[in-house]
């Protein structure tokens, strides 16, 4: 008996019968006598249709009214769940994030929650009535209604499960946990039942697009055990916890693909204080979030600086290291959008030296060039060419034995 | 130079096109000079669509969950109203129920406001921003979303011009004004310039489906001009204005007919305090809203009590006359949809003797039968078979000769 949350994601809800047997499955929570805030995402493609509309309305709509607009998708599944559940003899009743008080910074369409009010919430769950949360949205200190960008349900939800200091916050999406590449890509990948938090963020930002990374921050940062699991199935899916927490000692817990990304160069920059910053501020001021950034040492007083970013920023991004390289006296720009970048992830590497040696030798064997690298504690990155992108996730996953189940010791490195 | 309220229905808001003639409109008024509040309903057919939503979720859906998923509808629209603005140069902002706090009681589907707080607006209109108001939806004390019942939309205008003091709330409606009787019935029918709060109410409750009589009741009440007018032409409308206001100063100023009522008869009642609290209690508890009631006196310690209702709560009300009817001792209970309610409307009945008479002869003198009689002040309304209802209209209006255009001294009763 404790507190639960659920999220359920827009396909979950993305016909009357799954709304259905969303109902259904919180109604066996209840039943197993746990109280329950249930987080909700739009129906599936509901979202895009609002977009559409206003982007029908104006070629650069604002995003305040943008935030009005596409707020209404989750205000309809709450209620819709809600009146699902009453109708199986659940008590129910819808919460918007102006009634939640779920307020978050003024920035719209990627707004930040900055605290929850739980008193609404608490008095739904002691009466036993099911608390069902629209995701996705919430009001800034106007009063304005913002929203949390891609994936923001997940964020709302770990968000109300630490403002109610929550047993666990379980994520319904449409797969079946964390695993440690891609199962499309690598018949051998095998889902993983814990991760840490700080793994399974290394992971999201590398394109595993099963968790928001805000919501990852936030369970981390309030200690809620996160539940990734299929609404499709009963079976067990992935816990996201604690360092501590996270049973398998392995030095490499998963490997992630993105080939989303671009890379940008601006060569010979000269290299003085402020060249770079002169760079990554006016990428910053017309919002391109960048990723890895990559300088090398200095030739002749000057400096080649590789950054990427997302494929569809890149068109801005050129423009702007266009200017920036004129204004600099740098020597011109490159651009380039076939790349993938490989990542590997794992708490052991941290007391493990070796990784990013073995990562590479993987990769030569089988005559992918490495054009670009980038570590962090937890993680080693390269960009390779696009085309070799599935076969690298392969001899990766192989080379480091994450398709077998880990024993008690972790896996000599060679 | 002053503050105008506009309000625009489904229709008018109907397709993306239309919303840009709206937005070109709302911008053509605020070029003349004006400060403009804008209140829009959801697109035409939305309702509906929601509606249906939520009843293939529940047979019995609750009215709370019902008002957030409808309220959904005007969130869209303001917003992409706002949109369409800002495309053509107007700066605008939506706001929500909650945003402008419409505060009504917690009557979920047919709720009343009681307050505005007019604060935000003003704001807005100070910095020269036309704000955008979802119409027909609310919230009560505890932030819960209520809707104010169909045709809401027009009572939030109203309310909102009353807050702000405005000095018009205009009513972009798919007709052009308020005419002596329906124009598709009576070929003569005639626009009416200027009408009073007063006959609006008796007319509007009458079935001319141009306002929501709490609209007309806000305006009297608040001394709001209502100016109801097309959609889609520029010409002038009909102003609801006071009565000293109100030019035409003709004794009958409309015919109105409802076809949607049906009648109950509950026989020998016994005739004793009390009996007939025990049939209308009954039926105000579930919810069955009855127009007319006419008790003849009584014979022989018994009486017949006979009352109308609205097509679609027959049923119920049946049931609860034959219920009321066994538990008091009565004879029997008759019901009959078969009818139609004529009413002749008009404030100078108040001074003028004979208007009842001459509507008895003139429908007499066609054959038609009075089968019921209500009076109010300026209203007599009678009930006669529904076949005849047409024909009724036609002979009223030309009887009184609304066709022609008002000379300064009322039309002498002949």
């Amino acid at each position: 008996m404790g507190i639960v949350v659920q999220k359920y994601g827009g396909t979950s809800v993305g016909t009357i019968e799954r709304i259905q047997a969303v109902a259904k499955r919180v109604a066996e929570t209840r039943a197993a006598g746990h109280q329950l805030v249930v987080v909700v995402s739009a129906i599936a493609g509901e979202t895009n249709r609002l977009i559409g509309l206003g982007q029908a309305m104006s070629k650069t709509p604002a995003d305040r009214e943008m935030d009005v607009l596409v707020a209404s998708g989750e205000q309809v599944s709450s209620a819709l769940l809600s009146l699902a559940l009453n109708e199986i003899g659940v008590p129910a009743a819808s919460l918007l994030a102006h009634q939640v008080r779920i307020l978050t910074d003024t920035k719209h369409a990627r707004a930040r929650i900055q605290s929850i009010d739980a008193t609404r919430m608490r008095e739904l769950l002691d009466a036993g009535t099911v608390a069902v949360i629209a995701g996705f949205q919430g009001v800034d200190k106007d009063g304005n209604i913002t929203t949390l960008g891609r994936g923001g349900t997940d964020t709302t939800a770990v968000a109300v499960a630490a403002a109610l200091n929550a047993d666990v916050c379980e994520i319904f999406t449409d797969v079946d946990g964390v695993y440690t590449t891609d199962p499309n890509v690598c018949s051998s990948a095998r889902k993983v039942p814990r991760i840490s938090y700080e793994e399974m963020l290394e992971l999201a930002s590398l394109g595993a697009k099963v968790l928001q990374i805000r919501s990852v921050e936030l369970g981390m940062k309030f200690g809620v055990p996160i539940h990734v699991r299929s609404s499709f199935s009963a079976v067990e899916g992935t816990m996201v916890v604690k360092e501590e927490e996270a049973l398998e000692s392995v030095v490499v817990s998963g490997v992630a693909c993105n080939k989303r990304e671009a890379k940008v160069t601006i060569q010979g920059v000269p290299d003085h204080p402020g060249a770079v910053a002169a760079i990554f501020e006016p990428l910053a001021d017309s919002n391109i979030s960048v990723d890895m950034i990559i300088q090398n040492v200095s030739k002749e007083g000057t400096t080649d600086i590789t950054f990427t970013v997302n494929g569809e920023d890149l068109v801005a991004a050129e423009r702007v290291a266009t200017e920036v390289s004129k204004a600099g006296g740098a020597g011109g720009v490159l651009v380039d959008d076939g790349i993938a970048k490989i990542s590997v992830v794992g708490l052991g590497m941290r007391s493990h030296a070796g990784v990013a040696a073995k990562m590479f030798r993987l990769l030569a064997a089988e005559g992918i060039n490495i054009e670009a690298i980038s570590t962090s504690e937890i993680k080693v990155s390269c960009l390779i060419r696009e085309r070799y992108s599935e076969l690298a996730v392969r001899v990766l996953h192989e080379g480091f034995e994450l398709g077998k189940k880990p024993s008690t010791l972790p896996p000599g490195l060679a």
